[in-house]
């Protein structure tokens, strides 16, 4: 992991490898997992962010998410000069780990028959269309991540005043975090919370060759974009204003 | 946070954004998690937990429940001095939760025609009435929480005497705690276990609109409070003679 | 906790009043998790085993299991002599959890008209009956549990030479053995796995008055006791072994 | 444990035990987790990894795996030399823990009349044929494996400089892995990512009597083989150019 670059490109690789994956075992026809349900697609998208973390965290912080890189850098705990690469390293990486999703699951998309469950595979949508709500959703999910990561604390030993660090491990609050959210805040608009998690497969989706693919939804693709960033500014807004 | 207040009314609407989103997710109409079931109530509500603790931990305690707060003053571990400004926080910072659960599921509330799914949001209700039982099963939800958290050890070093803080992990507990009290204890009254996640909601929902709401349910609402206490009593009793 | 007959009362008493709880909620009707399926059921008993753990363990070891008693025993690593009363409180323990599993859901179990389901709140049974294997389920099932727990280690420091106790977290390991044991091992026979779990509630079942209650199944009563300890004796047998 | 080759025979005949013990639970008929779907399988599976590499863990480093034996070589993490003893000590193992499935579930295999589930109980196999992608699914899922093991951090102290060891909690950061990777890329060909867990079981499905059996699938049996292989590799190949 010779940069911090690298590192965000492939933890974020590794997240949507598993989230989407987890989207596609779920949704797509005549996979193991057709039709497992919620818990399956939460339990899934929390152990994404754990792989994902216990492999970046060392090397870039595993921030996987421009929301994070924002909400940290706006709240002091992260240089904004920073931020533009480890932004695009995550949407390289999004849309890399989106296009292993659909190479392993060609098959399936064939035989799904639904283009917005083809979609679903890779992007986020409203449950009910209603652009204000649906943005809150998305900025209040992203306020929960971000607020919760700046007041996680690390392992300490009181004497002598050291830092234990629980090794990977150490990847687990966020991955809790992350399947906390997904289950309880996700029913509204599928909880991107995440603009890289959003834009990156969606871009593969527009790419990609499916049989009977629909439109890419880009008429909706600002909305997980934009909540997120608003609930990520909000988040270190008030960690500031508590101090 | 600047207070043990803050600090409390954070952690509660973190807590109750979390756990009744989950129950949005799983009762109301069109959401991505709809009919979801009991795993995914009760997992939701155990990372609501966690999230809550891990924030407000290193500042109140979290407590984040009058019955906690309570049962370890009548324990002798919490002054009974700061017991009213944690119970006024946590039932505050419940209200702003269960605002919000409104607010960002208000089209799904819309969509959702049983007056009852809709208060089932917010509060809990038997399963079967029986006002007796009810408070029992009430009292020993919240017996085992408080009784368990009492025995609660923080991890230790022999030597030298020093106290290891795992960071946000050692909130991890107190969710699997609340986890395992929700599987299998609440099964007959919904587990309110706690009286600010009960009646700071109740009061949203008395408040907000929604289409075709029905009663709040005030012939109830003293179950929740009642049986918890008397729970966290109970826990706090044992303890005191077990030594 | 003034003695270790009382850490393994009380922790098989929250054992059993959990995990015969999340029985009682999965299987009676008109409950809130009614026919929430296996996940649900082995996940209560994994939390339950964390939530006894937790309380008993820095007292007693935290057994809360005739199976565990005597298989570390066998393996040297409790003495003999202290096997009978840790089995009489087991046993005792599980008795007052099963009652008030009972107490809570009266209502519940007196709308359940199968007596078989009644009887599976308490106690286990076969699902396909042939004592021979059904006493070789219960001995694996118990062999994994016993033959792992031998191999739990502690959490240490490389230097100096001290001992970290991970606190309540050190509760997790043995939950997570359960949680596996009862997904995979617990489709024959129901993974009683502990003797003292499934005699206690047997004499609970047949000692309250249940609407429509059947026999309590005494001939089937030994092999949850049989299988289990065969299990752990050969646990023991191979640990000691192996070396 | 007296060799590394006991450890590793033991840590996959108890990964087998359980994994293919939950196959058995979810598929054959008039098991009590009958249908209970992918996140029973998948969570079975992550708490037998969590069992076995707690138990062989201290002794043999806990592969089970002759995919992670490989790759680990590969990355000059371990000597190519101990590679056989590891593979050979893995596949015996999983062997063993087959037939200890089939003995238990023995009435229940004979009431399920699906070859193809008495088969799936032991092996893997396509959800849609395509040699080409099942290859590249088995590839994949065995490279997120690999790579995220290689990317596994111990416990630290920062001052002064020494390791601490989880003990058994050690083994979570894997066992929470490979139900990430079961939930999420197992849905095309049923995650072998390990040559032995396949083809072990596999032999024992060719060796014992079962009612109806079909034939043992020996024309993809390679599929599980190769794919994990070369998974491992390319994980290797990619950790050692990042360096």
């Amino acid at each position: 992991m010779t940069s911090t670059f690298v590192a965000e490109f492939i933890g974020t690789f590794i997240l949507i490898l598993l989230g989407c994956g987890v989207n596609a075992n779920v949704t797509l026809e005549k996979t193991y997992g057709h039709g497992s349900g919620w818990i399956v697609i939460t339990t899934g998208w929390a152990f994404a962010v754990f792989s994902a973390v216990a492999i970046a965290g060392p090397y870039s912080g595993a921030h996987i998410n421009p929301a994070v890189s924002i909400g940290l850098a706006a709240a002091g705990e992260f240089p904004w000069a920073e931020v533009p690469a480890y932004v695009l390293a995550q949407v390289l990486g999004a849309m890399l780990g989106a296009f292993f999703v659909w190479l392993t699951h060609r098959d399936h998309f064939n035989q799904t028959a639904d283009p917005g469950a083809q979609l679903g595979v890779f992007s986020t949508g409203p449950a009910i269309a209603n652009r204000g709500l649906n943005i809150l959703s998305e900025a209040i999910g992203t306020f929960v991540l971000v607020f919760t990561v700046l007041y996680f604390t690390d392992a300490t030993l009181t004497e002598p005043e050291t830092t234990i660090g629980l090794g990977s491990l150490g990847a687990l609050p966020v991955a809790l975090l992350v399947w906390g959210i997904g289950l309880s805040l996700g029913g509204t608009t599928g909880y991107a919370i995440n603009p890289a998690r959003d834009l990156g497969p969606r871009i593969i989706h527009a790419l990609v060759p499916i049989s009977g693919k629909g439109a890419s939804g880009w008429g909706y693709s600002w909305v997980p974009i934009a909540g997120p960033v608003l609930g990520a500014l909000v988040a270190a807004g008030l960690y500031l204003v508590l101090g």
